[in-house]
């Protein structure tokens, strides 16, 4: 049993390994897929352990695919979408009711459209296995899309500033939001960008952060609430963020702390951009009050890395995510290319 | 040697004790004063072990106290004024240079102006210790007024939203924007309090809750990327914050985050109040651009509570403040009563 790490980093022993756990896993440029089939298994990259140590696990039933979505060894809209579909093919290929594995699926978290989307098309599908891995290659294919349509949106040494992480982790692989990005740097036009560190989970400090590190594109970590002062003084160009959900009237529910940044970047006459794939916009949401806005435990708050940051019985409120009204959207980047509210 | 716990917490092994640290130290209410002159000594409660441990510090030298000044063992620009006219006292009770110390206590923190101020008027008295004491008491005073005065601007019943800590911690006692919140909660206006957790150093977290719960008044802590979503939601009816420096026209420099919540609350329509003393209104300062930022360690954002949360060699931006336009802010409340910018 060998696991390898990548990018000179520590792999760590896998929290819920089954299987043999001898392969290497795809990667894409210098990161490895956050979440790949391997044939009976679902093997995940755990991202609650970024960026200390690099741990793939490997996940043998449903059950244990529901827990790694409800408890963010994978999160990200994209990602739990192709994770949910692989839960559903895990209990095809083990012979399990495919639609009770589906329903327990989607409970696992109620934000992100490309979850249900996911998991319903690979129920709808006479392959579920097939299914889920063409969702992922998709997945994979329309992020670098994105990044070919956003690069048009990204001047030369542009000053960018994103907000959790909509990177290769929240994808199968690649990114949205960090998609372009890379496709940016890629194209040699010189970005910087400014990491949000994105409290309480800590995705930008934790992944963005390490991602962009890998990726050799120059990134600077700041506190959340040092946007504004960012833009105040010039050194914002454009704001990119990815998105949980897209309703049809183009509101966006994504990561708490968005909807914020779009106020700020609309008052600075800065340019706010949503990157998403075509799985993220749902035309059965109306609007964003329609969306459910997930509310996690308090202790992701009161606590940080297993510290007691606040006094002990002290009330806190975490909601997970926020919505951005259309009229703050600069522009949506999909596969399908640019598109204005 | 006996040391004294408040509230029933912990009360560990001061730091950097000096004389016989016997003395119970003076109330405000239910908390201890954060900064309180012993004769020969200055006594601090140390507010970087809050809310774990309630520890007194006793400071008998000069450099001892530069050292807890810049290290934050006391923050809150009209503590830190106090803190720094004690400086001045110390060196005058040991025969030292005053004007030498004043110099090294001016130059632990540029941006709040209390201190600058405070040490100046040490130096500049016949018995700077008289004077010193003077200043202390004077602030208790300012907060009080500040708190009557602030009493008309808090509705019944009104959720109030405030940044950092500008309570009695960062003050002599009493607190400023704190204290306005602590007037209302006394003429029974029962209003609640959203406590943004303030990254990077957590002065919401750590010691705006820990105050608000030894006041009995009800607080939630949120991270501050949820500011924009309570806004949005109508569950903030005014945001109150303290000040670091107020330039003649009106700008204000606070904790890094103050202008962001300026910005949210005017794009919300909800009033943003600063509260703060007479000796924060800085006339030699013209505008903001004319306040000096402190950057403080880039390990302050990438550490939290001694736990790295960003990968090693990730490069961080630290501004520990920001300036507020005076178009931004609602009113001033002073010990000389309410002004409009």
């Amino acid at each position: 049993m060998e696991h390898h790490g990548y990018l000179g980093l520590t792999v760590g022993a896998p929290t819920a390994l089954t299987g043999d756990g001898g392969a290497t896993g795809t990667v894409v440029g210098p990161l490895p897929l956050s979440v790949e089939w391997l044939g009976d298994r679902v093997r995940l990259l755990d991202q609650r352990r970024l960026p200390g140590e690099l741990v793939l696990v490997e996940l043998g039933t449903v059950d244990e695919v529901c827990r790694a979505i409800a408890e963010l060894t994978v999160r990200g809209a994209p990602a739990i979408g192709a994770t949910g579909a692989f839960g559903v093919a895990l209990a095809a290929v083990r012979g399990e009711d495919t639609h009770d594995a589906g329903r327990r699926l989607k409970a696992t978290r109620p934000t992100a459209v490309n979850l249900a989307w996911a998991v319903d098309r690979a129920l709808a599908a006479a392959d579920p296995v097939a299914e889920a891995v063409a969702i992922a290659a998709e997945d994979v294919a329309a992020n670098r899309a994105i990044g070919r349509h956003g690069l048009g949106l990204v001047p030369e040494g542009a000053k960018v500033l994103t907000h959790c992480n909509a990177g290769g982790l929240a994808t199968v692989g690649y990114g949205t939001a960090v998609g372009v990005i890379r496709a940016a740097h890629e194209a040699r036009r010189r970005p910087t960008v400014w990491v949000d560190e994105t409290r309480p989970v800590l995705q930008g400090a934790r992944l963005t952060a390490w991602e962009l590190q890998a990726l050799g594109i120059p990134a600077t970590l700041v506190p959340d609430v040092m946007a504004a002062s960012l833009m105040q003084s010039g050194d914002v160009d454009l704001v990119v963020v990815g998105a949980d959900r897209i309703a049809a009237n183009g509101d966006v529910a994504n990561k708490i702390g968005t909807y914020g940044l779009a106020v700020l970047a609309r008052f600075h006459g800065i340019p706010f951009y949503v990157a998403a794939p075509r799985s993220t916009f749902d035309p059965a949401t109306p609007d964003g009050a329609s969306i459910e806005i997930e509310r996690r435990s308090p202790d992701e708050v009161t606590s940080l890395a297993g510290v007691r940051i606040a006094p002990e019985g002290m009330a806190a409120e975490n909601r997970a995510f926020d919505v951005t009204p259309a009229a703050l959207v600069t522009a949506y980047v999909s596969e399908d290319g640019i598109s204005r509210p």
